[in-house]
């Protein structure tokens, strides 16, 4: 494949590849040639500075040769096996898991990625629990698929609708920086908040009917939509709501899994064990594709003598197995969640620093090295520098500037994310808040006086 | 990797894992420990003859070190880049693909197999005309996503049924075997037979209104639902209706493309060229995870300037990608299309054979590599072995001793399929069917006298 010149790679990527997510005549795709720890490279030499972890995914960083030739082994031994099969693989990951994930989780189904990872866990509540509507937030991504875009709640899904899966009700999430209700109680304690929030969650519950609820899907920190963080007893409030009225929590760890939050699940801080736990993208660090679903051993028993509907040719491909078996001990190995809570620290003090210099920050959130700063014209009106669902010229100008500079991040309506490798070093931190310091001077100016 | 030692691997598997289209009591997964050709090795050291290509996927055989070493090569120099990058492999596979597929299909979308292929298909469809309906056909399987599982047309739907995607209409399929309207006139022409089905369709069209169709999706040669083959006419019928009535012919050639029917894809032996095409198991021949949609330029085009919503991490994950740059490589070098139009020429014959030799055999079906028997309790009433959508303890029985003595096939209620790696020998097909031969003695005794 070496015959390509450097030169031809961009136009042939143009003139035969359809682009997700873009309008095709507007796409300005990097033309990457090597990739290693936190960089990126460009065929022009340029280096990027990842701060979304390619696909708020690469948790290990770039080109872990203990991942990259776990692949090349496993690829020797056996590349492929159907789903139907028992390979050496799928019996060392399940048991790496199981040890893992929160205790009680103990069967995995493996998926294609995180969109029917949660479409699994969807057909498995509905399956065990006889009921069909499944409750999600509106401020919630859950993958792109018919079914995992009915889940939903942002504005993704609008296209498909109402041609998308049936039987999905949007609740409101615990989002303080913008709730609706707390516009003129700003010093309401944390739990008083929360407990709102549970009583809308129970209203929402009591109108719709618990009989017909099978499952309440959400992220555990909400990821695209701005990294929401639960506020204190949230979590376990929506655990307690749902063994009061038989309904399954099913918890979306594609992003805040692997230890994006400075703990292997995002759950573990709250001390809830969900019923349903999707994964997908830190599993195996975007190495090859590769999603899961954990459930408790009682949903799986409910299909010991049911046949389980549903099923693709690629469900538990030996590869991708193997990489998430190596990526998994990559992170063991380089106590990379201990890293993560450590580095996590530190990514808060650069937030925190970075809200007093500059007015165009409204708030500044983060758990672990998942974070979000928000921008906004106006502190006290909050009013956003983009609005829902839209961009603004100095938000376009933020970005420019940073990719530019050779800083790759997402951002997210008024919302930059900061989501970089599990193995960023506090320096490698600096150096990507050096740039963010002065980009932020764009939107600085933005600011009402 | 090599310190779990056999006899752990299937318990293992089984504690941990949750297995797709199964009952979890009931499953008896292989413990596979190698394939090479068409052959693969449990951990006890026994051979079975692969007759499925493991899931229909394996075209080019198990264990071909050309691909092996190219996604070692790929993990090595790039394991992963986001969907928005363009990288050497896409840029690469981009062009392969344009040269391979029918003229006039020049853009590709990157999927993680065939339900999102035909999910990203639909949705493509439905943005292009500004119309919702897809029609598709009873016997039909499409993927297992919510919207795929929708667009299937066989049984496998009905679990998920109401809260599938909506906006799907199914219509018959042209199965003169068992089709109900010529029991009657079984020396019906079959451009009369085929003009039929047309005019079921157009009916069918009129009916739901042309005007509210987006697409007509159809399996180019129908796969697990039995290799049921187009009649003459039938696909050049379809795309002339499609175009009399400005709807997109879609063709999932998932299972049917990549030298399965003995050309690239199954749409050639029709002169059809349809308005998208998807595509999946044959493009990597399993050994990596990989789907995509071939369209028309003015498809892609519609999305210019408007953004196209859909896409998922792993759409056109480097390594993937690799995988089907080989694939197709392997398959030229080895002259593989010519290879499965050669060796089909023999299985055809050898089913004729069989279909000579055992009376409950009623019919036989095969085009390329692609074949199928259906085992009947009498072949003028053509009564199934097994009923539509079950098995029988005839069937049972048959299932067990094939892969009791070694050749792994597929079974779809009364219906063996046989779609082995198209390298295999007339030699190596000999030897599954010197195995078949025997096997049908048993179906052979429930015949009626």
């Amino acid at each position: 494949m070496s015959d390509l010149p450097d030169s031809e790679l961009l136009p042939l990527c143009l003139e035969h590849n359809f682009w997700t997510w873009s309008a095709q005549a507007q796409v300005q795709p990097i033309p990457i040639q090597r990739a290693r720890g936190v960089y990126f490279w460009d065929i022009h030499g340029k280096r990027y500075l990842d701060f979304n972890s390619m696909v708020m995914c690469v948790n290990i960083g770039h080109g872990d040769e203990r991942v990259v030739e776990a692949i090349a082994r496993q690829a020797r031994e056996l590349a492929f096996a159907g789903p139907q099969m028992a390979t050496r693989p799928r019996a060392l990951l399940g048991k790496l898991l199981a040890e893992i994930t929160p205790p009680g989780l103990t069967k995995f189904l493996y998926t294609l990625g995180g969109a029917d990872a949660n479409e699994n866990a969807i057909k498995l509540a509905r399956g065990y629990t006889g009921r069909w509507k499944i409750l999600t937030r509106y401020r919630s991504y859950h993958g792109a698929t018919y079914g995992a875009i009915a889940a939903t709640g942002d504005p993704r899904r609008l296209a498909w609708e109402p041609l998308t899966m049936p039987g999905v009700v949007h609740f409101l999430d615990p989002y303080r920086y913008r709730s609706t209700f707390h516009r003129t109680c700003p010093d309401l304690p944390e739990e008083e908040f929360t407990q709102d929030y549970l009583n809308h969650l129970e209203e929402v519950i009591q109108y719709e009917g618990p009989q017909t609820i099978a499952a309440i899907l959400l992220e555990t920190v909400t990821g695209t939509n701005g990294v929401i963080i639960p506020p204190r007893g949230y979590l376990e409030g929506v655990r307690a709501l749902c063994d009061r009225y038989g309904i399954l929590l099913i918890c979306d760890e594609v992003m805040s899994g692997f230890g994006r939050t400075g703990a292997w699940f995002a759950v573990e801080h709250y001390g809830v064990v969900p019923d349903l736990m999707t994964m997908a993208k830190g599993l195996t660090s975007g190495y090859a594709p590769l999603g899961a679903v954990a459930m408790k051993p009682e949903i799986a028993a409910y299909y010991n003598e049911r046949v389980y509907q549903g099923g693709l040719t690629y469900n538990g491909h030996p590869i991708s197995l193997a990489a998430a078996i190596a990526t998994i001990e990559v992170m063991k190995e380089d106590h990379l969640v201990e890293r993560a809570r450590a580095t996590g620290e530190v990514l808060a003090e650069m937030l925190a620093e970075l809200m007093d210099r500059h007015p165009s920050v409204g708030e500044v959130r983060s758990i672990g090295l998942f974070g979000a700063i928000e921008l906004v014209r106006n502190r006290q009106t909050r009013e956003p520098l983009a609005p829902y669902n839209g961009s603004s010229p100095e938000m376009m100008a933020l970005r420019r500037f940073l990719l530019d500079r050779g800083l790759f991040l997402y951002t997210h309506w008024n919302v930059v994310l900061i989501i970089p490798p599990l193995i960023i070093t506090p320096e490698q931190l600096a150096e990507g808040f050096a740039i963010l310091d002065e980009g932020l001077q764009i939107t600085d100016r933005a600011v009402e006086a």
